[in-house]
């Protein structure tokens, strides 16, 4: 399908690129191709939206077509971690010019079913128009199945903070990205796709989590959402951090500040941190830090950090 | 706020905006502000998304920002509707130009609120980010209370075609708009502002409706779906349709065409149409048709209708 452009396809037949051979998960009652899907949840519906734009969340010579549509799966469904839900379905709405590529658009389609099937979700729907420029909408899904959802308030004095998956490495990848190199290449893979901790917000709500987020704008500003809804201090632990080594290899070539900062800045990793009653912090999880009475702050070995206003601003593209 | 540009305000405030004085429905446990929100359902989940882009599905010199708004939310409940499903929250995902007026941003969030009290469903979250072109996808969640889902497969011989809410009148609106005229105003308003009937999908699950649909694309196209999907000939029967006095004006006055062409082909006015045993079609709805035996199409009188490929292409925006 070399050198075809969408325009020269009509919507069903685009359609179809999108759906051939779609799985369907045993809670999916009636997938895509009505009016509306419908899925058989076992406890309370837990919804998230996220969009990615062109030239603002990503790049197309940067990130190829199938690691967007991963991209666009994964940080959605991140969000339902961070309540203790699983996802069941996702919905993908995709608004592209009629001049794209149709190979561009099959390729995405190709990853948003592949981090479906990471995620272990269903695409059930979504709709298909044209624009400018290359929009990404996925809403996800999840279900609660009779657990109370993991807010970002119910942190307490005494709890453990700790983190799943992965932090700074997206935010080392972009650094490296933005003045043009494309090594290490780890960062720039995980700037490309993140991988979110699957399964785990479900083990951090059994192992009776008090609070949960995905890292999305940052470590500090993230801690600093679940400090201000729950009214408490944190107090992060930098001894607690292990640096990767291309983390540091980053921060040493583009000059030579402390890789901490992609860790505590950096989102778009989609790690899931929390805090937890001391002793409940499952295995697979690191302990960063504790919760402590007194303002709601977040610190960093018991002082304010020497960082600007933290979150996405400094490494996540604007928005 | 006059003269204010939305790149000059934060995304916290922009957000206040949209959520400032929200209320909350009784299924929704937990609404906008943590990771994901949380409905609780008493059946099956339906969900639908919809997504409209500027210039291709509003223009703003046409419609106000609370138009574009109402519009938004009316357009994605009416596939709730079409499953016999009742809404119960949505997620609104907003992409639009920094320099876009603070003025039309609020205005739209508005006609949201607005919309979303008439179809009595609460605004449970969404996204907010930059683009070039204004981008709005509206996600819908909706209860089915223990009934089974009103699908497009499913009509039967004999069944009587039945439709209820408004025909016709959008495509009139889009047809005098297109042409540099504003009135009549009954059409241009119902071009701005769908009114889909809201709360009829349920009453036609519980009169025994066989299947439905909303009319999105223009009654011929929606009815072919069903005749599709249920391997069933449709036939219409002209007599059966009222042609409104605004209606037969536009035609009168754009070339003498016959009106009724507004009402087979014209979508965006969400009305919903399906099929009933004989006799058990509900108050409020009106007989067009009956279902056949015999290939999947819908006629007119009998015969195929003599319109060019029915749909949107003919009165909806190009997509």
């Amino acid at each position: 399908m070399s050198g075809r452009r969408v325009a020269d396809l009509g919507e069903f037949e685009l359609i179809d690129l999108i759906t051939a051979g779609l799985g369907r998960g045993e809670q999916v009652v009636l997938g895509a191709g009505d009016d509306a899907a419908v899925l058989r949840l076992r406890g309370d519906l837990a919804v998230s939206t996220d969009t990615m734009v062109e030239n603002v969340h990503f790049r197309r010579d940067w990130s190829s077509a199938h690691d967007v549509g991963r991209k666009s799966v994964a940080a959605c469904v991140a969000d339902a971690e961070a309540m203790g839900a699983t996802g069941v379905g996702v919905v993908v709405s995709l608004s592209v010019p009629g001049e794209l590529e149709v190979e561009w658009f099959s390729d995405f389609a190709a990853g948003v079913r592949a981090e479906c099937d990471n995620a272990g979700v269903s695409l059930v729907g979504g709709d298909l128009t044209r624009a400018e420029q290359i929009v990404i909408t996925v809403t996800v899904l999840a279900d609660l199945a009779g657990r109370e959802p993991l807010r970002r308030a119910g942190a307490q004095p005494g709890d453990d903070v700790a983190f799943c998956g992965r932090l700074g490495w997206a935010a080392a990848g972009l650094a490296v990205l933005s003045r043009g190199f494309r090594s290490p290449r780890a960062v720039v893979v995980a700037q490309r796709v993140p991988e979110p901790p699957y399964g785990q917000g479900v083990v951090a709500a059994q192992a009776g989590a008090h609070c949960l987020i995905d890292v999305s704008d940052g470590l500090l500003a993230d801690l600093g959402h679940i400090a201000a809804a729950s009214q408490v201090q944190i107090d992060l632990d930098s001894s607690r951090f292990e640096i990767a080594e291309p983390q540091q290899a980053v921060a040493a070539a583009l000059g030579g500040g402390n890789p901490l900062i992609y860790q505590l800045t950096g989102g778009e990793d989609h790690a899931l941190v929390g805090s937890f009653p001391p002793g409940r912090v499952p295995s697979g999880w690191t302990v960063i830090g504790r919760v402590n009475d007194g303002p709601a702050q977040v610190l960093v070995d018991g002082a304010v950090p020497d960082v600007e206003a933290a979150g996405w601003q400094h490494f996540g593209p604007a928005r």
